[in-house]
């Protein structure tokens, strides 16, 4: 009987060491003087610069990238969903107001892709630059057994600052407050198993149909990376107080839309405010599925969404926000313009 | 043709939000004063105690639980899982000094598996509170097709805060120093492949097996929960200036003792000083594996290392640390006692 060790029995942390290795340029590619230089590698260090905030507090937030992961797989390309998995995240401490400072990412799979998962860490890397975040620390996990053979598995974590003061307050909408949106890239990271179902499934395209109206194939529509919204985001509150803000992820437009809202509030956002990328349409056409179910699913072409008070919102239109729509008495009440 | 829905298609938003609701209370019974309340469901608010830090620094860790997962799937147990699951992350940040102050959890599975998930839950708050630190955000990821049926993927993500003037001090590390350790209370959640391979497949034992020297079924010994190390960590590193510290997780006791190693010292660990658990050296037995290979794997019995001055020894022996060994002059050397 030959003798069982750890490499034999499916794990190889000599491997898994010198891939920490093969990625620590891209992953000091994003640190500033805030990351904290020490020679343990069980925790990353940061030191956050406090200066000028009166009430600091922290804000956290953790996300995949669901089931955009099965094209990614497809094409073998991990790079752009390393931007999802961040901007999932980091996109989700805006609403609060808050600057991300810094990302960590868990990488799992059943053995260690080094291509697939290098590709996802410089992807990873590219988008804490964007996001002026730190990566600062990470975790690499080879589960044979429990992953199946091919599937990566991404979660990001992030962490943002905001001062106390300068939380939006929902308390101070009211009607005639105006709407302002972000577009989006596309899809982002969310509803990939409704769309797969019905461009594939019900549809019969295949990943590298090209549909006239796309002009590419379907694959490259879909691996679209999730935008990145730091900058506008900031921008916009750092200039103006806000009442409430979304990142339109999961539920879709309607549901986000509806999750900012006060009591004695409604919503009413114009499809013709914004762009709808065509990919919309194909899902909803080539899918049959109802326009409800695809508000409620999709963002629709708004990534982000803020409430400011009218007599902000010229001031507001900065940096690509669009005013899109406005806050009714309608209480509870949501009109996307979808019928 | 029936139309085709997002909950069709195979992902039951409303059933996640029910889960949400579910787990609620667990959740709040892990939060204090320092988490700030508010509507917005994007980040977890956290406004920490910075009273008494001259430097503050945030540490930051992510871990999964590995393969252990597979034996809680057959034993349908993810309560202890979910303790596992926050200690490898909180214990991470000891090392460092940082006391942990809040932490995330991600689950993924292709179905919402409600018991499974909530069991998690409960095991996740359950640790929260022994680590004094707040549970105040997560994801629950329905990704049908990325995750065999009956999967549940468990990421924990923990922040902790130290103050820079008493991050431990390895440069101070000198021979003659004296390694303390504290009892694990198995294998943890490291090497679980290994153990599994050695136990199931080389051994041919089951899950159900009991053997006299354990006393209760494999199963059960291997589903201990991973100790939590803040109270006793926080002790000693509260009252006494520590050279470095460990927790003893991938790499075994052999790594994590290498990786504390200053130029110019070695480290010898005396297996008489500390118990080792049974099911080392049952897993050694049955699996044929060899020593060296079991102390690069597992933890043999002591889960968290830390070296002190030696004539800070004695009044650092509280809450149950032993002093396991000491600091030589042998440069890298790592003498464990195992030939």
């Amino acid at each position: 009987v030959s003798e069982l060790t750890y490499r034999t029995a499916g794990v190889d942390v000599a491997a898994a060491a010198e891939f920490v290795k093969a990625i620590s340029s891209e992953v000091a590619s994003t640190h500033g003087p805030e990351v904290v230089a020490h020679s343990s590698r069980f925790a990353g260090l940061f030191r956050p610069d406090l200066t000028g905030l009166t009430d600091p507090i922290l804000a956290a937030t953790c996300d995949g990238v669901g089931t955009k992961v099965l094209l990614a797989r497809e094409a073998s390309d991990y790079t752009g969903l390393g931007i999802d998995l961040v901007a999932m995240s980091v996109n989700d401490l805006l609403p609060l107001g808050a600057r991300p400072v810094l990302f960590l990412d868990y990488l799992a799979a059943a053995r260690l892709d080094r291509p697939a998962m290098e590709a996802a860490v410089r992807g990873i890397a590219a988008a804490c630059r964007m996001a002026s975040c730190a990566l600062i620390g990470g975790e690499t996990a080879e589960m044979p057994g429990a992953h199946p053979e091919g599937h990566l598995e991404l979660v990001g974590f992030a962490l943002g600052l905001v001062d106390g003061e300068r939380l939006p307050d929902p308390s101070a909408m009211s009607p005639g407050d105006v709407v302002l949106g972000l577009p989006s890239t596309g899809l982002h990271a969310n509803g990939y198993t409704l769309a797969r179902r019905a461009l594939f499934d019900v549809g019969g395209l295949s990943p590298d149909t090209v549909l006239p109206e796309l002009g590419q194939p379907l694959q490259d529509v879909l691996l679209t990376p999730t935008a990145i919204y730091v900058d506008q985001a900031m921008d916009l509150l750092g200039r103006t107080p806000v009442r409430a803000a979304a990142h339109v992820t999961g539920g879709g437009l309607h549901d986000r839309a509806k999750g900012m809202l006060q009591p004695g509030c409604g919503i009413t956002i114009d499809p013709a405010r914004y762009a709808r990328p065509a990919i919309i349409d194909v899902i909803a056409t080539v899918g049959d599925v109802p326009w409800p179910e695809m508000t409620g699913t999709f963002n629709m072409g708004l990534g982000f969404l803020a409430i400011v008070a009218s007599d902000q919102a010229d001031g507001a239109k900065t940096a690509g926000w669009l005013e899109v729509g406005e806050i009714t008495a309608q209480d509870g009440e949501v009109d996307l313009g979808y019928g």
